[in-house]
């Protein structure tokens, strides 16, 4: 088992499946030793969850534990995009937040932390990534947050 | 011809000229192997098309045919980018869609299809890239569509 | 003194103090020769300025002072990056903008604007750069403008 895998699992953390794009489009892209990861959503077992806005439906609490899915989500693609041996990630170069919100909503930073968090918690020092956090009326099905990543890999 | 310029006039399609940006910046930059092409939007023959948004003024399907003009645009500004010869890209590896729309528009990725639909018609499997999907209140000029892209070039 | 530094002396440009991030992620990434940086909002000073959104409470001059304010922070950061050595700046890559604005909004180009006149300014044609400009019903802490930016170095 691999540095990361072990680290996953001593963190209770299983990874969804990796989920196919349902366009012409993929997942990810590798080029120039830097993965670039399609936007993913809120997805669990095929389904959106946590639809709704911040500061309207959904609180910042909510609204982080949908940053921390859609970071799941990110990681299964990189897991994928290493032909699944984790260990690969050198380095995770940057995640790109977006939150479905209200004109009167400033906490966007807390929202995209829950992916931030996992991100540090997973690959430690290696996890600590350039970001923007902003806002969008809405996003894809409804979801509150969606988060696109590039990872650099050896 | 190229084969790129080929499967273009097969395709029936006429690519704009690479319109030059306005300000103080550039179409596109080449660093480290890759094109980073600047925001395209629903510009033709100078002028802005389409104009309007998703959930209000246009119809899924007209945001698609937007999304379209904006996909024919980047890559115009490719062809620049590679001095004419469409051959030497490599891989379309990121498009960042965004579209404008109200905070009730769900349909994000069915509109930006239309950019990912013409990079597939084109470059075939080198056309498939990792793209985001997001909405704005408002784009430049009241556009319903801007994307921008990078590119992977030989 | 560097050329850069020179430049922005006789600009009568003193740059602020790189401003740390305040959570789980960093100012910037370095990978594959490209510098990575967070998006920038309008701090000065520890404080965020010119609060409010374009189109509102916000007039596009406004706007242009904020979007060179996000400006003044990346080239900061880009500093850091290069570790104090701004010479080492071979390009500014790409600009990300980010406009806090009505659905009515329609000038974001003019607003971005203010960054990208900086960063020519300061790095001549080096500073030239991809950018898109994009809509946002609102960014953190209720700033009217978030520029991120992609940079090479050498």
């Amino acid at each position: 088992m691999g540095r990361i895998d072990a680290r996953l699992k001593e963190l209770g953390i299983e990874l969804p499946a990796a989920a196919a794009a349902v366009a012409n489009y993929v997942p990810f892209v590798v080029a120039g030793g830097l993965v670039f990861v399609s936007g993913q959503i809120t997805m669990k077992d095929g389904k959106p969850h946590w639809l709704g806005r911040l500061g309207e439906t959904r609180t910042v609490e909510e609204g982080y534990q949908a940053a921390r899915l859609c970071g799941l989500n990110l990681i299964a693609q990189a897991r994928a995009a290493c032909g699944g041996d984790l260990d690969r990630v050198r380095r995770v170069v940057r995640l790109g937040g977006f939150v479905a919100c209200t004109p009167e909503f400033t906490d966007h930073p807390k929202v995209v932390n829950g992916a931030s968090d996992l991100m540090v918690e997973v690959f430690g020092e290696a996890g600590r990534h350039a970001r923007a956090a902003v806002g969008a009326p809405s996003l894809p099905l409804g979801v509150p947050v969606e988060i696109d990543a590039v990872f650099e890999i050896g």
